[in-house]
């Protein structure tokens, strides 16, 4: 997609005049891929606010071959040390100008070798900022881990893969194969699969605790397609459900409905985490959901903008967001509802497609 | 394991005084983990030099109970902003004298944050240097992981897994599923499964390309246990193997064995790597050896010491590192035989234990 790339670099240029700088040194490795497409462990990118004729790419020998492959439209120099090449190089032929840096990303005695070459400006998340809005081709990469996430659910429901004896460990890998085989390169995180009274427990890792009858069991898992993550979360009840489960499971599933409906273009990021979380409120368990309502997601399963009752900015159309509440009650069990959206004029668009109904297996 | 971690923040304090520093802001989650045991995702320790009393840990409030059961032995601080909230409690109450950091790991804009509250100085690599030599913890966790890739190995072999028709990603999945039911709790790293041609890239990502009769395939994968990475990687050819398939297995199998023999403590890194270098260049086949012979490998999969020839420095008794000399023709095959070992007195230990010899499946 050398186009993409090309266009990316241009919508990237536009922001280097407000940033006073005449060039900008790229090094962190997700803004690289995100500029050029490539996507080897090693490589420095110096984008000269002039045009592509003055940028140039730095990576080690390698992946010269890669690098031809994956960044055909760019002037490449084969260096192991491929920040210091290309500030060396732009140091020698002072046709650089001011040069900026990922200040947010390079460690001070990086900036300090760096530096000592050719005086850099800190210039921190100019590429991030672009990032936070997808392009059709990232939507598209989003899309298809969502849907792999989706059917792997399927798949495991389907093969009665949810059922007591099992264990959290086991439900997780057997979701994570389930992606493998529905075109995910690598899960999009630690799959968190939590049964019974670990479900009330947020952030729980799976262990060899085993289902059993009366369950919640929340799980939330992602694929990866492209370097895209997917992001989602559902809770299920093994077994006819008590009317606490049923209670705390309509509340969540309310809450996530109403921070799904307030993601439009403009909206203030609090605002959308005050619409789930009221109504979580309303209902006295304000104290029981204690995490942000979301966060950004594309090259990295966490990225900007992130909802929280502190956050700041608003919402543009094309951003890639996730809404996902959680009521959960120490010791008794939790229930979270997770989908990952696009934010488009109108109704977002949703892109993990599972039932939110309640399912009792 | 509070004692153990205890004795290793006892043996960075010896570091400080040689550093300038009355403490040390750790803010590198390994390095947190190393010193406290403690695997959240955020998490800063303010080390003084005085002991443990004057020493604090903080973390965020998804993580209180999670700490009060790994780091019940440091007074523990909660806030989100974890390292900004040491620094500033250091600023305020003076007894900290000169506060040294992690300046490989902060970045700039994370720097300016922290010393606009409290002078902070370069300490670059401290606990980096106290991990190069592993205690028998350490080496446990170690040993632990390359016993579960063996044994992965073994039941692929012994499942009959290894043959014409599967692809790379299906013994790349295959392996890793194994590990899992080893214990191993992910993989090392991404599984590295390369067939006939491909077997002549060092670094080849799993393809769907299929395994034919008379391919090599290399296998480079590892396991995690406890944090710790394990390391191998096997080479071997699917029917009656071609004479120079044979040719430079035997010379890279020599080459590993030297290069084995060479890893005694005192010994200087370059004249390891010379070492098994030498033997490939003697046959005429070192401009096929591009890569360095090894590495170190604990809670990282590549860390401190690096096998290369322009490598510097020496071994020491506790280090563990990887073996791993390759011969690589384009367009037609490669072999790698890789060990992960720790240095003793007299022989190094062998931790993957799997047979070096040619295997034809």
């Amino acid at each position: 997609m050398p186009e993409t790339h090309g266009r990316r670099r241009g919508a990237l240029r536009t922001l280097l005049t407000g940033a006073g700088v005449d060039a900008l040194l790229v090094t962190d490795l997700l803004n690289i891929r995100y500029l050029t497409g490539f996507t080897g462990s090693n490589a420095a990118l110096l984008l000269h606010a002039e045009g592509d004729g003055k940028t140039l790419f730095c990576t080690d020998g390698r992946y010269t071959t890669q690098a031809a492959a994956e960044v055909p439209d760019l002037e490449t120099v084969v260096d192991r040390a491929s920040a210091a090449a290309l500030v060396a190089k732009a140091g020698k032929t002072k046709t650089y100008g001011r040069v900026g840096f990922e200040s947010q990303h390079v460690s001070v005695e990086t900036y300090e070798a760096l530096n000592a070459q050719l005086p850099l400006k800190r210039t921190p998340g100019l590429v991030e900022r672009l990032r936070e809005v997808k392009d059709e081709a990232e939507i598209e990469a989003l899309r298809q881990a969502c849907a792999a996430a989706d059917r792997a659910l399927d798949d495991l429901v389907a093969a009665g893969g949810l059922r007591p004896g099992r264990t959290e460990l086991d439900i997780a890998r057997d979701l994570e194969n389930r992606m493998l085989e529905h075109g995910s390169a690598a899960p999009s995180f630690a799959s968190i699969i939590a049964a019974g009274a670990h479900s009330a427990i947020p952030h729980h890792q799976p262990t060899h605790a085993e289902l059993k009858r009366g369950d919640f069991v929340k799980m939330d898992f992602g694929a990866t397609v492209d370097g895209y993550h997917s992001d989602m979360t559902r809770t299920f009840v093994l077994g006819e459900p008590a009317d606490w489960q049923r209670e705390v499971y309509e509340l969540v599933h309310a809450a996530q409905a109403a921070g799904v409906a307030a993601v439009v273009p403009g909206a203030e990021v609090s605002d959308v985490d005050a619409a789930a979380r009221g109504v979580i409120a309303d209902a006295g368990h304000g104290e029981h959901f204690a995490h942000g309502l979301g966060h950004g997601v594309g090259l990295q399963i966490h990225e900007a903008p992130s909802f929280a009752a502190t956050g700041v900015g608003t919402l543009a159309a094309g951003m890639a967001v996730t809404v996902e509440p959680g009521v959960y009650l120490a010791g008794r069990g939790g229930v979270r509802i997770e989908d990952t959206l696009v934010v488009r004029a109108g109704e977002p668009e949703l892109l993990t497609l599972s039932t939110k109904n309640l399912v009792v297996v």
